[in-house]
């Protein structure tokens, strides 16, 4: 197994990426094919998809094992499953398996393929990049039995410094305020976690962003160059 | 990477797996955890999905490499397009992803996973597992450009020789009739084939299934064991 290419994301820490892909279309990440794989040839008809599978490496956590169950976020943290049913990163291969629209794919120089919603943790490496087939992919009548925990997206609000700062930073990053509100919708802290005066920080593009969580709402108090 | 598991399936070699999965429900698989990865915790909760991603090795291809493109059977076998714009078998990772509905899950002795619709060759190393996430895996905006080939499924019909011994295989092989007609219906033939004389083989379960095929229509002519 090589590497054909890797993520340029704007996900730069494991902390922010949410657990439920999709939600963040405002995510955006670039596949960039390594040598030899970077030429046009490889990508001559993607453009007739709408979406691509990216198989990748969890190498941000593939040196600290397994185990055979594991405590999903989703199910509050304390409540133990199979490994094999589950998501994890912490797998025995450590695959990944991310489904992402294709905004674009560049040949000129290199190959790009632009993407967007994909929960890809920057620098990650690619292994395998498939077109999405919606006959054989897209399954109506799949079901997932785990109860949802019926947590609400939580209201994203920010301070009149962080909207300063945002504001300033509109032309160079147009979806970063969207793609905050995605992700903090979603609370990225631990299912054990709800500790209303901590500030937590996470790394977006080349910022650290820093906020406060009730239950209900997160107040973004702080976006930071880094 | 190493192989967690492996695959018994009624397809037992390429040739007859259908290039359009999902199309044949009537296909079982296994896969059978290999240890020391055969502990019931693995799969623990596992029950709560309907269907899983198998995602496996390409044992059967892996060793004649592969090329920067394809030409995919479903464009007639004539036009080339780039291997990642395929889920061709000859990719410069041979990393494999199939759906499958789980038809149950035993833990008494190791573990086995049952599924039905894989289109997993017998013999295949399964890499990983995991669960199909609809909120995330099901895309119903997904779409696919390429232009169907616009052909229609075959009729499929048995000689009564064929239809003898199929009769005598029911009580053991229940969906053995089934799977053939599901499998011949998609034309398993190269795009480029189309003799009506000749007589093809696929090798299903333990049984060699012979047929005939004009563009409309395919004959199975015998069902021998091998």
């Amino acid at each position: 197994m090589q590497a054909i290419g890797v993520v340029e994301s704007c996900f730069k820490e494991k902390f922010a990426i949410p657990r439920q892909p999709g939600l963040t279309p405002s995510a955006e990440a670039i596949v960039r094919l390594l040598p030899p794989y970077d030429k046009p040839d490889m990508v001559r008809g993607l453009e007739q998809f709408s979406h691509v599978w990216v198989v990748f490496a969890f190498h941000g956590t593939a040196d600290q094992g397994w185990n055979p169950t594991v405590r999903p976020p989703k199910l509050g943290g304390n409540k133990r499953v199979g490994v094999l049913a589950t998501r994890s990163t912490f797998r025995p291969n450590p695959i990944g398996l991310s489904v992402a629209r294709i905004a674009g794919i560049e040949t000129d120089d290199g190959v790009r393929i632009a993407l967007t919603g994909a929960d890809l943790l920057d620098g990650t490496p690619v292994l395998d990049i498939k077109p999405y087939l919606p006959y054989a992919d897209a399954i109506d009548d799949a079901w997932n039995g785990y109860a949802d925990d019926g947590s609400l997206p939580l209201l994203v609000n920010f301070s009149p410094e962080a909207e300063v700062t945002l504001a300033a930073l509109a032309d160079q990053y147009p979806k970063l305020r969207d793609l905050i509100c995605e992700v903090l919708a979603q609370d990225p802290r631990p299912g054990y976690a709800d500790d209303p005066v901590r500030e937590y920080g996470m790394h977006l593009y080349d910022f650290n962003v820093r906020w406060r969580s009730t239950g209900h709402e997160a107040i973004v108090t702080r976006v930071e160059a880094r």
